[in-house]
């Protein structure tokens, strides 16, 4: 069976296309496609020393059809995304000679691709840049939409700008030597985006999960693709924070509120945001959004994740971090909650603006003892 | 005779629409027309300590309108630019509780508008803003057309972003305080716009250039009026840099290297960019774009500036730094030199890309002794 799955969607936001490229080897290949945007430039990749080390030799036909690449080394992890790394990094490229139609390249996993987008949406105010994701979180969630981003003591992704790359190359055969863990991180935004907006993607990851947890390049191809069609199809229709673009928000607001009273430590994001998609399940059950057939089975699946146990957490902490989110407006937190259509039990949501503080506490205590039971209410 | 000026002008940008005021009081009035964008927002004031105390009780009805409004004081000058200053405004804001519709102001001049819209625009990944100029610097071109930024240790304005306000108020009796020198700052980009743009605004500066350098309010308000009018007439067709927007550039490429050189010291911006004009003339004369008539009134309006007497510079140096201007790209610098058209001296422009370094370096050190001279070749 062939296992190569090559895909190209385009992306069009009202700043400019995004041209996107996923599949097994296509860095191969891409500096051909690239040419226009690359020949004659200077390039600065973003990236760290352990996957420089590691697969920056796949880079080599994209570096050759640049002009003097310089390297620009970010920490591993959050670390990267502050503000000072930034600073840092905008220094060094102005001493290198960066001009304004010069090029950036992030290659990494989304922190890496956040701080270079954000480096690239700030020099000179603003230069375009290529993600070239190596994480399969990175791959179907972090690189598509134009978020870009650091850190502030306060508050994850506090400062930020919208800037769409030029191209996303997402080569599957990168994510070969991802830790397990890392690809169970990122088949969760898989499931929060399919629960919510592609039923039969949902199906394709219950039937063939321990395939994608194993890493299997070849059933991991076309999850890939469709998780990312999804994306861009809904940020291509809502490039900003409007109701639509929330849908991908879907277990992030407890998610990372959990993340954030964590300090960031213990859990990985896709596990964190896992945790927020059952909690974000029990008020849709309160509120009879949902069928019992779609709570059991989104259960069912994210029980096979064998998400690491949620640490003791005080209710208190994670609601004070919630009302603090930047999805949080003066009118308080607008939760996306799972809704079955009258057909089917997945593929539809609801943005509820009118949660209170007493439902959301009575909820919460309970959730955080047993986060994989059902409403209090059902 | 009447003395109020009041004008109302809408800039349509591609990613929204800016609403400016300009005149005498007009932030007497501005909280009524301003109602929707202000009640019930928290709001961020971008300052100085001394713009504050001297003219901070104008924005009284304005802060009455929004809820608990939090002054954030930057330094006088270039050192509020800085990305560390804008670190600091973001810890600030996130640990004052501003959301996603929180508002911010800017008030004072250029810089504090340029690092409080950059602190906006990264804030949460963008809030909205207002900016109110008080210097006719500001009024007249910094507070327009959305470009704004902080400086890295190798160059001013090398980080920054492309972020609209909501309103500009220029409220022309917050002039009054204005040290002489400021006022001619300002009335050198006012010269910049009307010789390239708007003959006749050049004829009523050249009219009225006492009264103007005076600081009279009643001179200054439908002056400041025409410049502005004719600045956003450019950003609106041009939002980011294409060649029309570049003639906003006008004096700029050797101005800016002369603030840098100076480390921007000694002299003020807008001189700087006069002596930048005078240079551009002579590259304009070298190339006969322009009638003999365009340079020598020119320099006869420059003269009346009394521009303080420019600093011993080398010539290497300038070139040096303009090379490295953001605006520079691969290939080059591009100059804007006037240009006349066929029936009258001013109110056209030409883009300059081929201009090369020998060129100039035959220029700049005769340039340098005798700033007012016109070009070796003519």
């Amino acid at each position: 069976m062939a296992t190569v799955h090559r895909q190209k969607l385009d992306f069009q936001g009202k700043s400019g296309q995004t041209k996107i490229l996923i599949g097994e080897g296509v860095l191969a290949g891409a500096a051909q496609e690239m040419a226009d945007w690359l020949s004659g430039r200077r390039l600065f990749v973003v990236t760290t020393r352990y996957l420089w080390d590691l697969h920056g030799s796949a880079l080599q036909s994209v570096l050759r059809s640049a002009v003097d690449p310089v390297e620009l080394f970010v920490a591993d992890g959050e670390a990267a995304k502050a503000v000072e790394v930034a600073h840092r990094l905008w220094d060094e490229m102005l001493a290198a000679g960066g001009k304004r139609d010069s090029r950036l390249l992030t290659f990494g996993g989304g922190t890496v691709g956040d701080v270079g987008g954000f480096v690239a949406g700030g020099f000179l105010r603003g230069i375009e840049y290529t993600q070239v994701p190596t994480t399969l979180l990175a791959q179907v969630d972090a690189a598509l939409g134009g978020k870009t981003g650091v850190d502030l003591e306060g508050g994850k992704n506090t400062v930020g700008l919208f800037h769409h790359p030029a191209w996303v190359l997402s080569d599957t055969s990168l994510l070969a030597t991802l830790p397990s863990a890392e690809l169970r991180s990122g088949l969760v935004e898989v499931v929060k985006m399919a629960a919510l907006l592609d039923p039969p993607l949902l199906e394709r990851v219950e039937e063939s999960l321990d395939a994608l947890l194993a890493g299997d390049a070849a059933v991991l191809a076309p999850v890939i693709a469709a998780a990312a069609a999804a994306k861009a199809g809904v940020v291509e229709r809502d490039e900003r924070e409007g109701d639509l673009r929330r849908v991908l928000n879907f277990g992030h607001t407890l998610g990372h509120a959990i993340e954030g009273v964590l300090a960031y430590e213990g859990l990985r994001h896709g596990e964190a945001v896992a945790y927020g998609m059952l909690f974000a399940l029990r008020l849709a059950e309160r509120r009879a959004l949902v069928a019992p057939e779609a709570g059991k089975r989104l259960r069912v699946l994210l029980r096979r994740f064998e998400l690491p146990a949620l640490p003791e957490l005080s209710p208190e902490a994670l609601y004070g971090f919630m009302t603090r989110d930047k999805k949080a407006t003066e009118g308080g937190i607008a939760w996306v909650l799972p809704a079955s259509p009258a057909d089917r039990p997945f593929g539809g949501f609801e943005i509820a603006g009118g949660v209170g503080r007493e439902e959301v506490m009575e909820e919460l205590p309970a959730f955080l003892a047993s986060p994989f039971a059902p409403s209090v209410k059902v």
